[in-house]
């Protein structure tokens, strides 16, 4: 994968979301009350399996059965936190990738420390808006009002290289541009419309679809991630044509991404490599 | 009701959509969060008015009245089991009807544990796909990777009428053909579409309208039983005429369910007695 | 604003509508989880940012910086409300307006002393249904049997002016007209379509949406409650026309508050002085 062409990136977000339409990926989600809704349909259109099951009992023997485990932060309380470590570290022990989406991380301390602490367990992929991954990488509080991001993506792509050098994780910031790096590696997905903005759990949603896919190729999570993130962006697209505001979109981003074909996702995704 | 043949199924189908547009039907619903928002709807696009409350300390004010339960282990954990208990206890105590929907009951022991000790407070009818109700008559965690299915209803059949000689419960296995048998009678109910899979919680959803069903004629269980899962195929099959996808379908499955007419219930219905 | 005439309201709720659009304000909900999803969604299409918070150890840190807080008991548990009572007191004591939603206020005692409790607690406005604010004035259970009203909203004016003398909110009654009430003055919303009631969550939205305006005029709160209820109702009018039922009209009505323009505005708010 390493050099991969511009000319390269269309075919290989093709196959893998073929992979995971044929091997059906079990993805453990375990994620805010807000997000539940969508993810699991987008995870369904997509062609993956989903699973929200979040209760400490029966973690040691159900995230070991999953392809790929989500976790987000977004309704966290303390209750969770202790289900999202136990499944974090399983996922890790049974070498199964497991994706991290840290929500309004700087919105408190106890948030950070929250996020801080899943970081440390090692996720193989962070996904975040520009606001978040500053606060990640900057252990601050405060970058952000609330679980809107008050930065754009490019402001955050320095954060991100040193966030992903200092975890070992790819990270991906989204925007208008989606950033995506390895640390050493960056990649840009210009695919999606601005208007997703205005639906929520869009952003927990394609986190998922980044477990989804990983799942698929554990061993290249960056051309994954990136291959995700573009292909939700291109049923954006798609479904923009036919609406007429959020609500209308949703539905038909949700149609688009499960009917997407070859010959749209060829012609379509924009990646980019920015170093 | 006993020997009532093929022909009649429609009247009686319609017959029982018709009392639950009357009587609106107040159906408690102890559900995971996946499917809150989506049960809800199709209660309220039925005619029925759902109540989501799971607090032990109202249940022994809130369950009495309400006319029938549905009872969801989906997202189960320790915290929710209690109050599950609880709201069935109370419901047979009161002469309620009460419905259960062991999502993914072979997932893991804990789970399988719940959903037996479940079982053993007597619902009235039990709804999942092959794999749950195989797990349940079996008490065998394993049979399915996640929540979806990994056998078709037809394999689950001698499963189904096993599990509802065993507990006493109406039992119905959802799938291209759903099956309901009370361990005498098998009536296989072919309304559907494929597609359904592809949305998440469209079966929680017809349990909840399985208990509305039930809750306007609970003398009849099985009847109503077969109606319920008939009427909400008939619904997709209308829906899916207009759809586009997964999401689209969604919204004309609700939109259908809402003013589905008598000759669309008696010219659609498809159950026939097996046995 | 005192003595606003007739004519006055449209170019008020257009000018309330600009602000939420142009301030983006922060919403904090802690609400039911049937409602989180359309609600993120309604605020998001208004134009305001929604946050859903609700874990004790972070509200010291992020209420405060809320705009506005809205409080839902739908799914009430002891272990949620004393993180409500702690933001409303964080609210008040911040100087920041925020709302109450009685979710079936007269169905336990437990929730009854909850909302009173949470009404001692000095929201800015409450707004529920009939047979709630008639529950709350009167502090009895069993005014109604669920969640839906047992009772419509013109029952319940002298309720509401009552509750809203003894309280000091701003007290709002959703029904085929909602009223509006700070104790002495008393106004009528007409917006609205009957259909919004087979939608799950419409009431709890339209109550952080009433949110959304008060933080942006929060020493108007009678003028910006009826504002919000209007427009979310003009935008319900708007919906209906493209609706074929209730899942629809869900999708349409968001994407309706979403495009609302200044004429629609003006051409359909109809709210009158009633006092």
């Amino acid at each position: 994968m390493e050099g991969a062409g511009a000319m390269e990136w269309g075919p290989l977000a093709w196959s893998l979301l073929s992979r995971v339409r044929q091997q059906s990926p079990l993805v453990q989600c375990i994620t805010n009350f807000v997000s539940m809704d969508l993810m699991a349909n987008v995870l369904l259109s997509a062609g993956a399996s989903p699973a929200m099951i979040h209760s400490l009992e029966e973690l040691p023997e159900f995230t070991p059965n999953a392809h790929a485990l989500c976790i987000n932060v977004g309704t966290l309380t303390s209750h969770w936190l202790p289900a999202m470590k136990a499944a974090a570290s399983l996922a890790v022990q049974h070498g199964k990738p497991w994706v991290l989406d840290p929500v309004a991380a700087g919105a408190s301390s106890f948030r950070l420390k929250a996020c801080t602490e899943l970081v440390d367990l090692r996720p193989t992929v962070i996904r975040g808006n520009g606001s978040e991954i500053m606060a990640l990488a900057d252990a601050t509080v405060g970058t952000a009002k609330g679980v809107d991001s008050a930065h754009n993506s490019m402001d955050a792509v320095e954060a991100a290289k040193s966030l992903a050098l200092s975890s070992g994780a790819v990270v991906a910031v989204t925007g208008a541009v989606d950033i995506i790096t390895d640390g050493h590696r960056v990649a840009g997905a210009a695919n999606g419309v601005a208007l997703l903005q205005k639906i929520t759990a869009t952003g927990c949603s394609v986190t998922a679809l980044i477990a989804a896919f990983v799942a698929v190729d554990p061993t290249h999570a960056f051309e994954a991630t990136a291959s995700a993130l573009s292909i939700f962006g291109v049923a954006a697209e798609m479904g923009i044509e036919m609406a007429k505001g959020p609500a209308s979109l949703r539905v038909h981003l949700i149609d688009s991404l499960y009917g997407i074909d070859e010959a749209s996702v060829l012609s379509r995704v924009k990646i980019t490599h920015m170093k």
